[in-house]
């Protein structure tokens, strides 16, 4: 988000048709709460282009980005890394240190589909679990970025948006927005 | 979760085969996050075979229950109801009123998959959304539980599990549970 380093997103081991809808959720949820990037492997061409579509009609910045090498964007990542995980240290003990460091430098969230390799164990700064129990990486990472975020990714803005959601108590409004 | 009424999440609109992982994710998310109890409508059995078979190896209490009519359990919940999408009103302006609503009766949080009927919009005490973004029903109702419970959620106990994860900071650890 604006006025912070930037916060990436990595979706590693997407397994072409069955992770379609998983990955393009990452992407949304990534964009949606906050998050400025997603990195994405070529397999998940079809997620990357939603999420894209999505940008151009409701808005940005964000961008989407895809890598035949997710191990050298972990590898080569100038700043701090942490990986979502139901084996890793309760999100609510780690938060504030990562909320901390985020503070100074640029972050990035590993977020696996398949099987983690564990030298993503190994190269994170901090291996976390949203619970350290089986349900969802979208549901992990949706936390995860509400609470970096302290919330203040709900009333963010939206750049270059041509629809937007007029909020109601009952309703479904979408109206187009002037240039 | 304990000590306060029940939490259901409803889930509307399951599409066989495409929806598969994503009402898996809903009902695990649920689970994981201190919901008590899950609706799903039958086309959904995959889905609430694996939520079970997840509680029954990490615990509960959690409960699955298929029903034939979707709409009947919201026309006659008795408690509040509130309808996650991202037309409706936003989550942090809303939130306050809901945990004060639930902390005298049942709440039931309707998530819905493909379109859902405008009735739902009609019935549900509140339409809120997590942003007014399109993203995730798995986000948004992960991000919603967690503010509903302000984090308490992520230090509940299990009953009744035979595995559990021993949060580490590098390692995957699972352990056997003594009965």
């Amino acid at each position: 988000m604006e006025n912070s380093p930037e916060v990436a997103v990595l979706r590693l081991g997407h397994r072409p048709g069955r992770d379609e809808r998983m990955t393009t959720h990452v992407g949304l949820t990534a964009r949606a709460l906050g998050a400025d990037r997603l990195f994405v492997e070529p397999a998940a061409a079809g997620a990357e282009g939603t999420v894209s579509e999505v940008t151009d009609r409701f808005g940005g910045p964000f961008e989407v980005e895809s890598t035949d090498s997710p191990k050298t964007v972990l590898r080569d990542w100038e700043g701090a890394t942490c990986h979502l995980t139901m084996y890793g240290l309760p999100v609510q003990g780690v938060e504030g240190e990562i909320r901390k460091a985020h503070r100074e430098k640029p972050l990035l969230i590993v977020v696996g589909a398949e099987k983690v390799p564990f030298s993503v164990y190994e190269r994170a700064d901090w291996n976390l679990g949203v619970t350290n129990q089986p349900h969802s990486e979208v549901a992990a990472l949706a936390v995860f970025l509400d609470r970096l975020f302290e919330g203040r990714e709900l009333d963010r803005e939206w750049a270059g948006a041509i629809r937007q959601v007029v909020p109601e108590a009952t309703g479904k409004t979408v109206e187009s927005v002037e240039k």
